[in-house]
């Protein structure tokens, strides 16, 4: 326990390594699988190129911003007191390592999809243990880097600003080794934001374009190797939902553990690592997190063709929570000092014990409540099959209305999420919440994962003219992929609300405001254009896959107009110019919702700056982050639960549902209504829904970078007046009661 | 001038009954009129019947709801020194003036509509007065009741409280008569939102049901008397379209004298009307917009079939609005002392007249914004129709896509107008401006009402076969009717956020708070939770829409089923089912979001109420109605232009359109598919988007009405702290000056 104490900092980054080495040694056991025949391997090979070739163009244009920005990060760094030129290699270490989160998904999954093919043919069991496999690796590789990444860093930047100098914990210089850390979290989720909506945009581009000419035009069934875009189709998958998805989770996970050190650090903490032991919670809680999610995957498994997938993955996800906050219970005990205080409000250890179990809690619900809305067979699907039956405009309706509803009781949870949280241990107690629920992240990321690998694995099967069976189990393990698609983006906004607010607070830290009013105008001025902002991201992501999906559709037209013999199986089609196509429309497409995202927090953040006396830029950037953050997060809920009830309401089709005591199938005119929603409901919830999620966080992020530019009263240091009286208190009540030995280590 | 400044606060009254007096001799103009052949006087005799039906059945249900809501408020009256049982009567005046308002408009606009379609017997000229003299009686019944009920009760209210205690006009007192003056707001708002809701669930279940059954199973035009559910569809234009709207503009015009008013009283201002200029002024220019909207429409007509009447519209509405806008510098001038102060901000009466212009400029941009997104030929409608040639499915993305987008630019000048007109005069400014937008109600509406008048007439030249060239000149005002429905809406939206930041503001005035501080957990979960609200009232609208337009559907197919010879003309459909469809449907569905928009301020006021130690439940509540603003306002913008322009898509195919080299008409695939988007359109631009404006201003009345009872700081009284002390300066200083010589009739 001694060497613990003395050397916590540095075998933090440890558990991140151990998850990595964990993922090299499940990625070594997924790629000696059996990668099935020639047929299989080629048609696999085309779609690891052509996501390939997606990643490469991505980082070819992403490389040029990332530069830009450094550039403009290490000047600005230069400028205050609480920053350094320093931040700009940190944000270019989280772009890269966020890039290289996302290569790790994306080829794991491209190798993983196959061989779950391969091993659909000897049975279940064996295809759900290569899929999930796949999708652990995608899940530690991410969780890995990120407290690999945010744990050695910190280090550096300790030792650099605070150890070297001998300064304070709670000081200045504690505020600019992690302002400088912020970097990483912005480099991290910049590039999560171009590679979710560039991702997002690429995916549905290829799907929509591929159903609309093959399915509906040409009559052949989905993924059929006739059909151009099929192969563009397949890669979408992996580099939406893996490739964005990781990126995506990367972003959330770093950020979270990022605004709760900076909170953190305002604690002033009697305990026995220095005084940052609150500083160090979060991340410690993550390297945990990652451990007990590399546990709860071990027991994923099924035994026959007739095993429960649903139940294996709950029963590996439940686990790795539940581990998990057992293990907080006595970490949270033995690091934090029994009495803490944040911004006047106090609270014991337990309590920010407590405060991570309302994170759990409030994942959990929100997971359930967004199951409900999208499953098949409960009252919110059950509504849109029946409207289904009087047309096309009373299922939009119908999946309109469900959409808007689910909001509701999801918004209930997170606000007693919110408030509670804090009335359990201030804003500290918020940020720890968000910190509980993303810390089994690899668990989450690796159920998510094992989705779309399994997709792509059915399309392989279909593809390569495997026998029936092969399908029926890559459908089993679908199906399963539906239902966690939609929980994991219900567990995804709110961990990103509840982020997006622990940034908030910590930008309200840095900034040195002491509060958001909204009864001065330019405040709710600003609130309004935030709320805006979601809208016109939303907008601008919707058309931009209507308009890839056109060009789509006039490109696969055009090629079984032009090349004859692709329908009798005897020309292949040209899949390299959809792939092309897909690439270039995402790439071109991600930039301006991107730049909306990145500039606005800028321009309102120096362009109000001395315009109102009594009125600080910064507090009308609260404002601003206010609006973008609730209207962000409902909107999110809406788009994502309206597709996903879409989607299964078409689904419920395929086995036949009954309206008004006929059973309607496949094929019928309600089916084909069903289909319009669906389609509809594509971009919401797999472009600009998920997106939500991101661009909150960005943006809050974005924030907190230049806080220390726009500050006021003194910036940070205002929470310190009268620190150093506090600390001399603190530290000798801590003496008196002999509670704890304090580490002579730092001091 | 002596004369006028004595007795000003009783003339105002008088300009309402101005109003009222021209209104009667032009709704005995309009009923002197020509009904035409006994056909036509015998379906206008249906229409008109189910009208009444529908008011009657509203009535019924509301004067439960009047009676139990007004036994409360004299209880909790009777709680608090700064209320008073009266508040009571208050509200019972406010609900029976706005339910009589309703009436008033319904009365005539079923009086015009045939008269109207007798009037295109013999030209464009005639019709086009015969209905918009029909919407200008609607316009001032509205206003002219507005003005009257509002300047009656403020002297009544204003002798009872301060005049006969001889009390302070800016002490506790005064705030008494204003919030017993409040009942009539809490009436009138309270009738709209059931009415706005009632009237739209009404208009598009007959219509949806109409359409899916008559136009698209059994193939027979619009508006055929043949269909069981036309009659349903002629009586929805005008409880929706008219009383709807009708109590909906009533609603707001009062809510915004009122939200003014309560903050004029904290002025102290030096006026020569004993200082309460400030709260007169509102009043003051609404009723001189009443009188100039008199005049605007004298200038409304055309000379002959060729006239434009878009632009004699323009011609009357500007010229209001530019008479308004000139005597309202004279008025301010006159009425106000040079310099006021409002907590804290100091402004000149100068100010105060640019804030006027700036709340003008707000409403004209609003509207023009929304023209450009749903008018016929410009780039977003063109973008619809564009996508409807790739399916269903591609129509609903495009109209999503535009309605999302179609919020920027209106929240930008939004945001701009709330921040401007407070740099001018502060809060009061914002309110002013507000006031200012709101002045040519009268002729707003009159423009509004006349649209679905000419529908009207439309469908019963329609019904009784009357030569083609009566429908085309009907048709000529309809489609006008259709733009200035879209930019009326515009306008409502426009005047509901200003309004609502004006109640806010008057709220937080009241409640005794100083911030509302988004820093607090308490107030950012409130944030969320109204945010949500919004949706989940939008929720309940567009569902019960469907449900309601399915029942429709079911009796009409029963009808044409069951009923032989309907088809041939043998046999009448029977049009009373299918109104007493509606009328149940919509009477029944109302309840439940209208419950929502009532209590949940109350929940969240009582409810919080010495919760948090440091966060009051007024600063709660505050947050709550911040977020329903912001989230009501956006969604309104995005459900009315999302709609509104799906509508005009699907127009433009009447004429022809070219999409991709080719001229696509009606009944083409791509009509097929405009035609979806239309209908999922109609709840969006009929019902749940309109319902907005009432559903974020009555959220805020509610909560002005129970201020005083979750007051803190000792309520209102906090802005007068040292009140005497200032208000004798001032009038030392005015005094001293000269300025203007101090009334001596009210002291």
């Amino acid at each position: 326990m001694e060497f613990l104490q003395a050397n916590l900092i540095y075998l933090i980054p440890l558990l991140g390594l151990v998850g990595i080495i964990v993922m090299i040694v499940k990625s070594a056991w997924v790629s000696r699988q059996d990668a099935g025949d020639e047929n299989m391997r080629s048609l696999a090979g085309h779609i690891a190129e052509g996501a390939m070739a997606f990643l490469k163009a991505e980082w070819k244009v992403l490389s040029y911003f990332v530069v830009i920005a450094a550039i403009l990060l290490a000047w600005s760094g230069t400028l205050v007191e609480t920053s350094s030129w320093v931040i700009a290699v940190s944000f270019v270490i989280g772009a890269v390592t966020s890039a290289f989160a996302g290569y790790i998904g994306m080829n794991i999954a491209t190798k993983a999809n196959v061989r779950t093919t391969q091993a659909a043919r000897s049975g279940l069991a064996k295809a759900l243990k290569v899929s999930f496999t796949g999708g652990t690796v995608m899940g530690l590789g991410v969780a890995g880097l990120a407290v690999l990444g945010m744990g050695a860093l910190f280090i550096v930047f300790y030792q650099i600003y605070v150890v070297s100098t001998g300064a304070s914990v709670n000081g200045l210089e504690m505020e600019k080794a992690l302002e400088v850390l912020a970097g990483f979290s912005l480099g991290a989720e910049s590039i999560a934001l171009f590679a979710r909506v560039g991702g997002g945009i690429y995916t549905k581009a290829a799907d929509v374009g591929a159903d609309l000419v093959g399915k509906v035009e040409a009559g052949i069934p989905e993924d059929d190797v006739r059909n151009p875009a099929t192969i563009a189709d397949n890669v979408g998958d992996n580099v939406g939902d893996v490739a964005g998805m990781g990126a995506d989770l990367f972003g959330s996970y770093v950020a979270t553990i990022l605004a709760t050190m900076v909170l953190g650090r305002e604690i002033v903490s009697a305990d026995s690592f220095g005084g940052i032991a609150p500083v160090l919670l979060p991340i410690l809680i993550a390297g945990l997190g990652l451990i007990f999610s590399i546990v709860g995957a071990a027991l994923v498994k099924v035994n026959d063709d007739q095993g429960n997938v649903q139940q294996a993955l709950n029963l590996g996800n439940w686990s790795s929570i539940l581990f998990t906050a057992l293990a907080s219970y006595f970490v949270v005990g033995w690091l934090l000092p029994d009495q803490l205080a944040l911004r006047g409000v106090s609270f014991t250890s337990l309590d920010v014990f407590f405060a991570i179990v309302v994170g759990l809690i409030v994942g959990a619900l929100m997971s359930i409540v967004t199951e409900y809305y999208t499953a098949m067979g409960k009252r919110p699907v059950g509504s849109i099959v029946k409207q289904s039956s009087t047309g096309h405009a009373t299922n939009i309706i119908g999946g309109l209305s469900v959409g808007m509803e689910s909001t509701a009781v999801p918004t209930i949870i997170l606000a007693a999420g919110i408030i509670t949280s804090y009335a359990f241990a201030g804003l500290y107690g918020v940020a720890i919440a968000a910190a509980g629920m993303m810390a089994t992240t690899a668990m989450q990321l690796a159920i998510d994962a094992f989705g779309p690998i399994a997709d792509n694995a059915g399309g392989i099967a279909e593809m390569s003219g495997l026998p029936k069976e092969v399908r029926e189990r890559t459908d089993k393990l679908d199906a399963v992929g539906n239902t966690t698609a939609a929980t994991g983006k219900g567990f995804a906004i709110a961990s990103a609300a509840l982020t997006a607010l622990a940034l908030f607070a910590a930008f309200v830290g840095i900034a040195g405001i002491d509060s958001i009013d909204l009864y001065k105008a330019p405040v709710l001025g600003a609130l309004f254009i935030g709320a805006m902002i979601p809208f016109i991201f939303s907008s601008l992501a919707i058309a931009a896959v209507g308009r890839a999906a056109m060009s789509m559709v006039e490109e696969v037209r055009r090629q079984f107009r032009e090349i004859p013999g692709i329908m009798e199986y005897k020309a292949k089609p040209e899949y390299d110019k959809c792939v092309a196509i897909s690439t270039k429309a995402s790439i071109r497409e991600m930039i301006l919702p991107g730049a909306i995202a990145l500039i606005v927090p800028i321009l309102v953040g120096f362009g109000f700056k001395g315009v109102f006396e009594d009125t600080s830029s910064a507090e009308i950037l609260g404002g601003l982050l206010a609006g973008v953050t609730v209207s962000g997060v409902l909107l999110g809920m809406f788009q994502n639960n309206a597709g996903g009830a879409w989607d299964n309401a078409k689904k419920s089709f395929e086995a036949g549902v009954e309206i008004n005591g006929k059973i309607e199938y496949k094929g019928s005119d309600a089916h084909k209504a069903s289909v319009t929603g669906d389609t509809v409901g594509d971009p919401f919830k797999d472009t600009s829904g998920p997106s939500m999620n991101i661009l909150i966080k960005l943006m809050s992020i974005v924030s907190l970078i230049i806080a220390p530019h726009i500050s006021v009263n003194g910036g940070g240091n205002h929470v310190n007046v009268d620190l150093k009286k506090h600390i001399e208190t603190e530290f000798t009540k801590a003496e008196q009661t002999q509670a704890r030995p304090i580490n002579p280590y730092i001091y």
